[in-house]
């Protein structure tokens, strides 16, 4: 396999964007990224889409943003894991390239999430769920999250304080990026009083409804050298399921599939979590963040609501998480969250992120873990600095 | 790139299979295909399902059938390109393994289309048009499909017996496939004499509403001989998009993504459409495989239909197209169908197709056409026996 670096990243101001369509978010995106990466070609695309059949009645999505992109005849792949698609759609690229099938590939994703009305959105999103087994009788994804986070509570004492110290967090780093949907401060007594949606969860620990797109380029080394661009590059792609109804696994307060994609991920890098300086994971609600930070392995089982609190995770904490401000503050356009985490990844190692969210001591090696559903699916990356 | 065979195929007797769900199809053809290979283990899965949200209102497909198959945390990646999804699987599969990320790939495809109620089924596969700007005007796939016919007649001077000559052979070639769905002989009376779709497409022109799953299984040359497998080599590979909206073209009488997609896939094999024995191509309607074969450049521009009535295209023709019955005959479970395509063309090539439907003169190099819609995207693929 050849070695694979990310040369150019873009995406647009994500939010609720009732003037621009599916088409037209992609190609904002994709066209940052190209400009990004300063090439003068695209070889194929990979684009991570969870369902835009329910969400704006459109699929073939892959033919149609490459024509939209200007593209005409390009190869290009639409992949679907429900909310790990971007991160699908980014190791389905870097197989390719990896391969010697393509040079130059741009990975995108894209969700248009707010053209639906009454329940919509929540039907559409759990798609993502077991339909027969869970979402027909009644189960959604606040719903599922909220018996994680009640299981995780009654196993550790996992606390509401734990909670909040998420979204705090994380707003507070969102506030500093200029992408995010929701880049306000928050507090924890804000998060506290604001309104329950499944107990424990309230609004505050939920991730929006997003319209949004985010779009990288990887190439070879070589050719990336070529270009003269800052080299970061791909040294570990892990990629696992699980089954996606919660009750047939044998422990809802871990995350099997994520384990698993971070020990493939650090094995093919030869590292292990300790040599990994911050990372971008999917915090869909805040009980999520702290059971992922256990199941990657970064703290022991239990401890993740403890770290959260202590600031550990902060930008000036041991292991840093979320600085882009997560999916609760940047936003979670469910296709486009996977490419956007590579995108925070890249900019921390380039040392380019704004507004003062720069990790003060320059990071080397990063990783994302986006993860589908109640983590039916897991997608983790490790990039590092040439 | 390290070579890839093929070494097992399964698929499920397609249908209306109301007693089956979408998870019960897919495995009974997985189970089938690496029975056949004699494996004893998967690297990972790729899935092709066109929409599984307004289907049956289930995506994260790959997680749900890797769990279903009882394969625990195997990678498993769902892609789509509308009607060319199954196509689109057996190349992300075809690169996965060429690449060294995995030795054993199975790549399966599934469609369970009869459980929408009204025109759901329509709308559903609408969505593989543009719908911005055709689906929400009215436009149909029989329309679409229509105005092709009609453009083809009024250039070429195409006719009715030309469309029923397709119809009538593919119908008996899927008499003696198993498999089939709709495995009856007919006439050319019976199909201008059948109820008016959209003229001058009658329902005999169409391919039908289908259940069903297919799956093939990819590994090494080096592996399949261990294996002591018959060794069905991918030598071509060719993946092109086009506009999907059908007004965007210079010409609805050809079929660009299928001319450039074929012309990558000769180019990796080192062979022209001379050096190729038979081919299963995309006739969702009669017009389609003429102007595909056309398009592949098997016929002149405008021969396609002639060739059709001459018999060129029979089972003892000089170019046979469609041995299973096509989806005409066989069925077209959208997700499903490109990888059927490869199942038929193993078939041919280890002389194993069923009931006196195998080639007389035992065919050494075999092609698949699956195509995304009126044609927005094409997956080629060039088999050659070892």
């Amino acid at each position: 396999m050849r070695d694979v670096a990310v040369i150019g990243v873009g995406m647009n101001k994500w939010g609720e964007l009732w003037e621009k369509s599916l088409r037209d978010i992609f190609v904002e995106a994709a066209l940052a990224a190209i400009d990004d990466a300063g090439v003068d070609h695209l070889d194929s695309m990979t684009v991570g889409c969870m369902t835009g059949g329910l969400f704006v009645g459109q699929e073939h999505l892959g033919s149609l943003l490459a024509d939209y992109l200007g593209y005409k005849n390009l190869p290009a792949t639409r992949v679907e894991s429900a909310c790990a698609s971007g991160g699908l759609a980014f190791r389905t690229a870097f197989i390719e390239v990896a391969s010697g099938m393509s040079d130059i590939v741009l990975a995108g994703g894209v969700e248009k999430m707010t053209d639906v009305s009454g329940d919509g959105a929540t039907y559409a999103l759990a798609t993502a769920a077991d339909q027969e087994y869970e979402v027909f009788h009644g189960a959604t994804f606040p719903g599922l999250y909220a018996l994680m986070a009640t299981a995780h509570m009654q196993k550790y004492g996992t606390t509401r304080e734990m909670l909040s110290a998420v979204a705090v967090k994380n707003h507070f780093n969102g506030s500093m990026n200029p992408f995010a949907q929701y880049p306000f401060k928050t507090t924890r007594e804000e998060v506290e009083g604001s309104v329950m949606v499944a107990s424990p969860l309230r609004i505050m620990d939920c991730s929006p409804i997003t319209d949004g797109a985010a779009a990288v380029i990887l190439t070879t080394i070589d050719i990336a050298k070529k270009l003269g661009k800052p080299i970061i590059k791909i040294i570990g792609s892990g990629h696992a399921t699980d089954s996606i109804a919660l009750h047939s696994r044998d422990d809802m307060t871990t995350l099997l599939s994520t384990t698993v994609a971070a020990e493939k991920a650090l094995k093919m890098a030869g590292k292990s979590i300790k040599d990994i300086n911050f990372a971008e994971v999917h915090d869909c609600f805040t009980i999520a963040e702290i059971v992922v930070t256990e199941s990657l392995g970064i703290f022991a089982p239990g401890k993740g609501g403890e770290a959260a609190v202590k600031g550990e995770t902060g930008l000036e904490g041991s292991f840093p998480i979320n600085t882009s401000g997560g999916l609760k503050s940047k936003g979670h356009p469910v296709g486009a969250t996977g490419v956007a985490q590579v995108i925070e990844v890249v900019k921390q190692l380039r040392g380019t992120a704004e507004n003062g969210r720069q990790l003060k001591k320059r990071p080397k090696i990063g990783m994302t873990q986006n993860m589908g559903g109640s983590g039916g699916s897991t997608l983790v990356h490790i990039l590092e600095v040439a």
